[in-house]
């Protein structure tokens, strides 16, 4: 059988062989995609679900979002954090992308024999402390067992249920909006990597894993005049890292994106950890960070609001969205000169969320 | 490090040790445990969300059920199916269970590297037929890879959300409802084990696995006289079997169960392995049944509308609910006389789910 014919570890890195799989083997196959106006061929953070049968009819109504990932994080314990925390941030955090409340999570584990029920145990206490952070019950869950040469690690998939007034969606983009990313770029892939291979760059390179709900809350509220809401766009860049996430929010809006390297937030260790490895921190997974797409006009405002959040400190505007270069991603580099971010293709960092 | 201190097989098979596990390490450590009127504490084959501030305050409102299982049946095809027909049909079964029509479903998969793309395709094809047959959307999902040493079989969670008029849950059992068992038990398990195991017993000797809804959903609007559901309680004995069901349901209604096992639908081949393996038909996994508790009088409607449904073929009225035996299950023999029907304590069988 071809190296072509199986799963590759690519398939799961969030870039364009991801991409390429989901669509030919997985959208293609699925007959029913939505329940809403958001559903799988968005392919965006979450999807909708309409569920005016139950409503006033008379009334513009909230929407229901769902969202899951499952994580395979390995080790499950890394710097400052665990599976636990980072499967219910990862959950509540593309709910909050998609501008909703969490309602509601489930949580389904697969555990091999042999794993310690203290390392069980702080990972529950962990996703219950993320979970109180931002005040969202977990009402259901599943528990798997497989044999210890089956499986490695511990699995945790979280699927949150949220609401909202107004769903938020990738394509919403437009020529104008800035671009706000709320804090440095990398910590989460650079540290887990350094951790895994035993390098060690420096003491503050830990995750950023963080459920960043009580922050995009704060900045949900900001509507024009008109009363229309001045974020048009937003994801978080996880997998992928920022080059991924901002591709897809250029190509499902079809406007161009620039940003400016000079005002990238990024930490000197990642930074220094990228050049040595030879890694673009573009790339490099965030597990606590949000890009945020904001009508001018309300940039400064959303980003002071941001910057007044503990997960926000770092934020800055990165950049602006554009008439021009549809559906791509420039950075203007440090020394003047242009060059296209493109969509990562490779599988830089294996299993970090 | 002592055997009591590490995650052993029965963690997994859906008795005691779970229940014990899921008891002390995940309902202990979690603070926030529902979004509705049932919640995590309940144990049940979902959860509900109250959504009512987005909802017409005035007339009673439906309720939203969400569940999750995640699959990590090896091999991933099996007689006369595969992880991905299981995996919705687990899900959608435990919806329908808590009466909730199926509005849409996730799929999160986890992939190890190597695994064929032709089995990858296969098992969506058979996701997606399983969805269409009761009509549920596939909405969102997220595949993540593992490397070959790491995992050895695919595994798929699927999260349900649904819809429920009136929500049905174990706890509902009143002494005198007819227990309905709507066809053969152990057929599932006993297929997977053959099949694993390379015995031969029968060619009938296939999984069961379907998704229940539209058999189900016949049976909700049978009402009493002043409007009142039929049913008091549903449930689909997954792992740990009708033994394992009927005994959490005798335990959350407070009511005992007397079953019959002279009617009690069991397949020749199935009981004849049974016998050979010395396994207790009664702990064995399905994945195409449910138990359905019923208000006598409604009985004999509800089962000829259960056996006029291609799922239903061999179902029958297996026992009731009593006064006495309060909490526990009871089965009189085919010699007659009694015995206690225990919740499963082993490992019976693993990863056939
Ligand atoms: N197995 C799958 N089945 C159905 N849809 C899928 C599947 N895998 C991914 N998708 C869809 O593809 C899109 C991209 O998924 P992806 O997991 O990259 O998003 P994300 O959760 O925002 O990122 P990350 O998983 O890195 O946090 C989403 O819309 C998701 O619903
Ligand atoms: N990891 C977990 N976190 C939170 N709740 C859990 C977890 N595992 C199980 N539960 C809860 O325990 C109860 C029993 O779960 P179980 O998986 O046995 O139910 P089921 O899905 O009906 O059965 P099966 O998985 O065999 O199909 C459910 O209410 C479920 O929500
Ligand atoms: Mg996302
Ligand atoms: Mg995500
Ligand atoms: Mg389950
Ligand atoms: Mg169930
Ligand atoms: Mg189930
Ligand atoms: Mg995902």
């Amino acid at each position: 059988m071809s190296k072509d014919k199986v799963i590759r570890m690519e398939h799961g890195a969030g870039g364009e062989p991801m991409q390429a799989l989901i669509r030919d083997l997985i959208l293609n196959n699925i007959t029913n995609k939505s329940a809403g106006p958001v559903g799988l061929d968005d392919l965006d953070d979450g999807a909708t679900i309409n569920i005016a049968n139950t409503m006033d009819g008379s009334k513009k109504c909230d929407e229901i979002v769902i969202t899951t990932d499952s994580h395979v994080i390995k080790p499950p314990f890394f710097p400052d954090s665990n599976i636990g925390r980072l499967a219910v941030s990862g959950t509540v955090n593309d709910l909050a992308v998609m501008g909703a409340a969490p309602l509601a999570l489930t949580c389904a584990i697969v555990v091999p024999e042999g794993f310690e029920l203290e390392s069980f145990e702080k990972i529950i206490k962990s996703m219950n402390a993320a979970a109180e952070e931002v005040g969202v019950p977990i009402i259901a869950g599943d528990t798997k067992t497989v044999e210890r040469n089956g499986l490695d690690s511990i699995i945790i998939n979280t699927t949150g249920i949220g609401i909202a007034g107004d769903v938020i969606r990738d394509s919403g983009l437009c020529p104008g909006d800035k671009i706000i990313l709320t804090g440095t770029i990398g910590d989460h892939g650079i540290s887990l990597l350094a951790h895994r291979e035993g390098f060690d760059f420096s003491t503050d390179l830990v995750s950023d894993v963080a459920p960043l709900w009580n922050m995009i809350r704060a900045v949900i509220p900001i509507r024009n005049v008109e009363g229309k809401p001045a974020i048009s766009a937003m994801k978080d860049p996880t997998r992928g890292g920022l080059a991924g996430a901002l591709n897809e929010m250029a190509q499902k809006s079809g406007t161009g994106i620039i940003i400016h390297q000079r005002d990238l937030p990024i930490k000197e260790s990642v930074s220094s950890a990228c050049e040595m490895l030879g890694i673009d921190p573009l790339e490099v997974a965030n597990e606590g960070k949000a890009i945020i797409c904001v009508k001018a006009e309300h940039a400064e405002e959303a980003l002071s609001i941001i910057r007044n959040h503990k997960y926000g400190r770092d934020a800055a505007i990165i950049g602006e969205a554009t008439d021009g270069h549809s559906g791509k991603v420039l950075m203007k580099t440090i020394i003047g000169s242009m060059r296209y971010v493109d969509i990562p293709t490779g599988d830089l960092i294996p299993r970090i969320c």
